[in-house]
């Protein structure tokens, strides 16, 4: 462990002995506990990992200790989640909307545009959910300079991490029931996350209302080579489906139309999934339930474009579609936007210009594959949210747990399993 | 999973197809359920596994169900457990008889040699243990004529798998729980396990003993770089220390001395860990504890080995030593017999010959590495017990717990770790 911290970016020389020998011992203690309680993923670099379960395991990225967050912000983010579970359900039933903000994106996204094609379907047959199941996750990041709240995006399909995103948490309360005296940080300070629970939950409580008990839930994976089985289904739970990726044949696309089609519950509707796009997230920025991050569309705003050619700092492009790892930044993304204003193409329809945040930078001691790294670092905080519905009647909706991302400041991508971010919890202050 | 069902040595094809798919579907489980619980291991295919925790990881090798065993001998192993408590407690305290029964053994391996050099020490300068801490494992096979449980070995220190055993354990009354209906077996038939906890409360009361509430426990492990640390030490629990390797220079044998000449509890002491020699069970045996393998010497007995020669099948030669890998079977075991009858070396002193068990075989289905085998397996018992002990008063003297471990019967070897069994339960019938 040694070498190894010696040898990461940031030289270790002006640290106190006692206390690096202390985040030696607490490394240790953090990784023998990630492997003893299911905090572990698969090894990239494991080539078997991702094909059989239980071989090629390495502990999930984690940062060592919590990150501070304002209580109040962490409350307002908390209270927020209701309001967005209502929001989303309502969008959802405005079908027309859904399509037409979304017709330009269309033109240019085939991936957005099958999934518009599965909508419309539903549309002509007019098609009704009557119980709807959401499992979204807000994200928020705090702004360096006005301290504020502002949203990164808001996910309607295939929340991630609720279940690492606890075990963190309990791993920083082990750590700090044990180690807390020392480094003066008290475990009462990091909120429970029960956000697995509460999801499972969520699940079982929209079974029930689906009222057969022979009906199974169907969890759908990516690789999933099982037929759509005889049995009868109750709910959907999409943990993929989100990216071109998930879609490699027309086959995945036929089930996707046979589940919308179905009587089952879908988490998410198609509905759903198209309410979560970034472009209907801009539409619903304009009602100003939120101040946050701004978003731009490129037809209507070509002032904004030229301010983003000149200032490319201050902007990123990114795609409509989920899943980290696409977004344009700085002169390239500069060469794209003056690409596109010689050739008008509507390429850029798939891709939103967004204010680019500039959030509070701290220190953070991050552990990624064995390997202790210390960094400035930021951090996106995402608030789960449960919702369902049976008709006019709100079974559930409420936040449900939350999830911690913090990376190294440098990196502009964002996603933890993309390899740039490490899984962290909230030490409220 | 479907190909490596296939490409298992045991051909698949007489199996029905419902029962094919539902071990494929309880496998899949198993391993995420491994993943998910700490039933892990460093995976040895991964060179930075051993080096750094949390890294290199791969599921334990497991059998997939439990394995059948009357439930009279298993009463019979629990209720011997503090019987070799107690007779392990009183050989240590026989100092002479020790240093005696081994002297012949002492001559020619030079690692059970160190280690009576040290308990001498303590004879000369009068050491007494008033604080008596044992963790020991007696390792049982059932006799497929005579269905007799025969006592393997009992071993002393550093009893291995008191953790992963409870794993399996709690593995297979999971799997049970869900598949047990269409599998006819009921998961109240796996008896609970509870071996990690008992193991750590005998090493708390043996820190209360000790009375000095600033005072550690020191838990000795391979690679253990860390300086005996200036803090009072109540406990030395080794989970090293039982072969030559663990002690590469003189710096580890002069720790050894040192935490024997010390005041703190050790678990186990000098004289215990000799109690657990082969040589001293072989002499144990004689005073007919139980009836169980047969354990030969040498130089007494020249009408066994020449039985050994003629029948090299019915015998093994084992090391005094501990740790599997290292037994000596068939026509090799002739050979080196015969080579001792004709040069009459000391040699063999470091072995103990003895009557080959030929356990019960039934069929398994075993998983290493994502894989999936079934063949022909034989199992061995291994009842827990502590013992604790100060001056007069037994403070704890009792079972706890049990690993089942199983391997192909046509594997000479026993060790888990070594890489030829798997961790397995126990179903009683």
């Amino acid at each position: 462990m040694d070498d190894q911290i010696n040898n990461s970016e940031t030289s270790y020389s002006s640290w106190d002995g006692i206390l690096h020998k202390l985040v030696q011992k607490i490394v240790y203690e953090a990784l023998v506990w990630s492997s003893l309680h299911g905090l572990v993923v698969g090894d990239k670099a494991d080539q078997r990992s991702g094909e059989v379960p239980g071989v090629g395991l390495v502990h999930a990225p984690f940062a060592l200790l919590p990150k501070s967050f304002p209580r109040t912000h962490w409350q307002q983010a908390c209270e927020l989640a209701p309001i967005f579970n209502e929001l989303v359900d309502r969008v959802s039933l405005d079908g027309k909307f859904l399509q037409e903000s979304l017709s330009r994106t269309k033109k240019v996204d085939t991936f957005t545009s099958r999934l518009l094609d599965i909508h419309s379907k539903m549309l002509e047959i007019n098609k009704k959910e009557e119980i709807r199941l959401g499992l979204h996750r807000s994200d928020y990041m705090l702004d360096a300079q006005t301290k504020d709240l502002l949203q990164i995006e808001l996910n309607t399909i295939s929340s991630s991490f609720p279940g690492l995103s606890c075990l963190v948490g309990k791993l920083h309360k082990y750590l700090l029931d044990h180690y807390g005296n020392r480094l003066g940080l008290d475990s009462a300070q990091v909120p429970e996350n029960t956000a697995v629970i509460q999801y499972a939950e969520a699940l079982a409580s929209a079974w029930k209302e689906f009222n057969d008990s022979r009906a199974v839930i169907m969890i759908v994976v990516q690789k999933d080579e099982r037929n759509i089985c005889d049995q009868v289904v109750a709910v959907v739970y999409f943990r993929a489906g989100y990216t071109p990726n998930d879609y490699p044949s027309e086959s995945e696309w036929h089930a996707r139309l046979l589940v919308e089609q179905s009587s089952a519950i879908k988490c998410p509707s198609i509905s759903y999934h198209l309410a979560g796009t970034k472009k209907i997230q801009q539409e619903l920025a304009r009602a100003n339930v939120l101040e946050r991050q701004e978003l731009y569309d490129f037809l209507d705003n070509s002032n904004v474009i030229d301010n983003a050619i000149e200032r490319p700092d201050s902007y990123v492009l990114k795609p409509q579609r989920e899943g980290g790892g696409n977004n344009i930044y700085g002169d390239d993304m500069k060469e794209v936007l003056l690409k596109w204003k010689r050739k008008g193409s509507d390429e850029l329809s798939a891709y939103i210009l967004m204010q680019r945040i500039f959030p509070a930078v701290s220190r953070s001691i991050m552990v990624r594959n064995g390997v202790v790294h210390q960094d400035n670092a930021i951090s996106e905080l995402g608030i789960y949210g449960a919702y369902l519905r049976n008709k006019e009647k709100v079974i559930l909706n409420d936040h449900c747990g939350y999830l911690m991302r913090t990376k190294v400041s440098s990196s502009n991508e964002g996603g933890v399993a993309a390899g740039f971010a490490v899984l962290d919890s909230v030490y409220l202050t």
